[in-house]
C-alpha cells in the first residue's frame, strides 16, 4: 500500500498555502503551515478554545446526495458553531484529512473552496493540518482554535432553576433533508434545503450574549434539542421544562412547509444556539439578525418535559441524532 | 449503518473523563470534556502551538503487529516530538477517534492507556476530543497544543550558512523495526526495537535549546533526515554537508547491531530533534541526559550533499518515509 499518494496530497498543500493568503500579522496565526506546529498569538487576557469534530464520508456525509463544497462547508461549520456556543471569536481552523486514492481532484478542490471560503467568513484562518491516504472514503478532522476574554466563556453548567430557556433562528430544517433524502433514496435541491446543506454557525449571536452578559449557559443545537437540552440540565444540575408550541419550526422544501414537531425536538445539525438567562434578564427578540426565541424554563429536578398546547405533560427522552442509516 | 454505536463510544467517553484526574486548576486546561469547546489559560507573554497528525490503521501501523498500547503511545508522541521541535511546552491533547463496531474493548483500553500515560509523562492533559464510528480500521487524529513564551518559538527557517548541523540520540532505529517486519512478515519484540514501539519525544532537548538560545532553525527527524534537513534548507534558503561517518547510527535487535547508514539517512519516526547552530555556539555533548552529535554544516546553494569516509561528496536526496507498504 503505498500511501499516501504524494502527487495529489502535494496539491492540497498547495492549496492550502494559496488560501492563507490574508494572513493576519501581529496576532492571530504567527506561523501557519510549513512549520511543526502551527504558532497562534492571543491578545492578552484571553483564554484559547479548542474543538475537534470529525466528518466521516457514509456518517456524516454521501458523496452521492452531498456537493464537495456543501461538506467542506458543513465540516467547518460544525467547529465554528462550537466556539460560538461558548461566546468566543473563531482564530484559526486545522484540518486534518485523509483522502481515498480515486478520488477526483475537482472533489478536494470543492471541499476546500466550501471549507476555506465558510472559515474566513467567520474571521478563522486555515493554519494546517495533516493529510494522509485513506484506506475508505474521504476523513476529516477540523480543529477550531477560538479565543475569549479571560474568564468569560460560556458554559453548559450555569443554568439554575427559574431561568427561562431560548433558542436562536429554527429548529428541524438540516433534519428534515435527511429524512427526504431517506425516504426517496434520492439527492434533494440544496436551494429547498439549505439549512442541511449550508448551515450557518450563531458566531454573532454568541458574542453579543457573552458581551452583555445575558446568558447563564449555552450549547449548539448539534445533537438535536433533546439531547443538547439534556447536556445543560445535566452539567447544571436541573431538570426543564418546554412548550411544544413555542419550538421555532424550520420552513423547508418547495412548497415550503413547517417541519414536524417531532424534528423540531430531535433533529440535528442545526447549530442554532440554545441557552438560558436569569428571569430578571431582558432578551432582544433578535440578536444580529436572527430570531430569539423562548421556549421554556429550568426547573427543579432532572427531569425534562415537554408542554403540549393541551397542558398536557410528558417526559422529553434525548433521542440522539444519528446521521445515516445505510 | 448506525454508527456511532454509542455503548462503545460512551465507554471511552468515561475513559477520558477519569485520565482528567489531574486537571490543573487556574493554568493549562480550565474547562475540558463536557463543553462544546475545551478552554485553555496561557500564562501572560506565551504564544499558543496547534500541531495535529493522523494515525490511520494500515498506514501508519497493523493491528496485527503493534500492541494497542504502544499505538497508543506512539500516536501521541508524534504531537509531542512537533512542540518539541519548536521549542515548545506540551499543554494539552485531543483526540479524535473513529473505531470500527468489531474493535474489542480491550484494545480501546490499551490504546488509551498508552496514550494518557505518555502524554501526562511529558505534562499534557487529554483535554477532549471526538469520537465516531469507522466505516473501516481505527483512525485516531492527534492534536497537541503547547505553549512557548512569546517570539521564543524555534522555526525551521532560521539556520544560515555556515551554521553547524546536529541531531540528538540516534537515527534509524524505527526504521529497521518497520523493515525487519516487512522482511520476515512477522511481528518483532517490542523490548529489542523500542525506538520503533516506544518512542520518546526530547520535549527536554527542545526546551533546553531555546532556553539557551543554542539552536537556529529546529525540526523533528519523524520523516527521516534526508527529509527533514531538505525542509530546514528549503525554509532557510541553504544547503547543506553531512558527514556520513557521523551520524549516529541506532542498535536494535537481538544480539544488538547497528542498523545501515541507509536508514540513518532515511528512516522516518526516531522523533529526535534535528537543529542547527552558530558556528560560535558551544553545545553541549548532551542535553539532558541524550547525547548530541554534530553532523555537518549549512553551506550556500540549495544541495544537501553526503561525504562519505574517503571524502567522495554525493548529492543526499530526500527520499520519503513510506509507512508500511502491504
Amino acid at each position: 500500500m503505498p500511501l499516501p499518494e504524494r502527487a495529489l496530497i502535494s496539491r492540497i498543500r498547495k492549496m492550502s498555502h494559496s488560501a492563507r493568503v490574508k494572513l493576519p500579522a501581529g496576532a492571530g496565526v504567527v506561523a501557519g503551515i510549513g512549520d511543526d506546529s502551527a504558532v497562534l498569538r492571543n491578545k492578552t487576557g484571553r483564554d484559547v478554545l479548542v474543538t475537534t469534530d470529525f466528518t466521516l464520508e457514509g456518517i456524516h456525509f454521501r458523496r452521492d446526495w452531498h456537493p464537495a463544497e456543501s461538506v467542506g462547508h458543513h465540516c467547518v461549520t460544525r467547529g465554528l458553531s462550537d466556539i460560538a456556543a461558548m461566546g468566543g471569536e473563531p482564530v484559526a481552523v486545522f484540518l486534518s484529512l485523509a483522502l481515498p486514492r480515486d478520488l477526483p481532484q475537482t472533489w478536494v478542490d470543492g471541499f476546500m473552496r466550501g471549507l476555506v471560503r465558510q472559515a474566513e467568513e467567520y474571521g478563522a484562518t486555515l493554519a494546517g493540518g495533516d493529510t494522509a491516504g485513506s484506506p475508505n472514503g474521504v476523513l476529516a478532522d477540523i480543529i477550531l482554535i477560538g479565543s475569549v476574554p479571560q474568564g468569560k466563556v460560556l458554559l453548559r453548567s450555569g443554568a439554575r432553576p427559574g431561568d427561562a430557556i431560548y433558542v436562536s433562528g429554527t429548529l428541524g430544517g438540516s433534519a428534515a433533508a435527511v429524512l427526504e433524502m431517506e425516504r426517496t433514496r434520492k439527492k434533494v435541491s440544496p436551494r429547498d434545503y439549505s439549512r442541511h446543506f449550508r448551515p450557518e454557525p450563531r458566531v454573532e449571536v454568541g458574542r453579543v450574549l457573552r458581551e452583555k452578559r445575558l446568558a447563564s449557559a449555552m450549547i449548539d443545537t448539534s445533537d438535536g434539542l433533546s439531547v443538547d437540552l439534556a447536556h445543560i440540565c445535566k452539567e447544571s444540575g436541573c431538570g426543564a421544562e418546554v412548550e411544544a408550541d413555542a419550538i421555532p419550526l424550520a420552513r423547508v422544501g418547495k412548497p415550503s412547509h413547517e417541519v414536524d414537531l417531532e424534528l423540531g425536538l430531535h433533529g440535528g445539525e442545526d447549530y442554532e444556539l440554545l441557552f438560558t438567562a436569569r428571569p430578571n434578564k431582558k432578551i432582544p427578540s433578535r440578536i444580529a439578525g436572527v430570531p430569539i426565541t423562548r421556549i421554556g424554563h429550568m426547573k427543579r429536578g432532572r427531569k425534562i418535559l415537554v408542554i403540549d398546547p393541551q397542558g398536557s405533560r410528558s417526559e422529553l427522552l434525548p433521542s440522539g441524532w444519528e446521521h445515516f442509516r445505510e
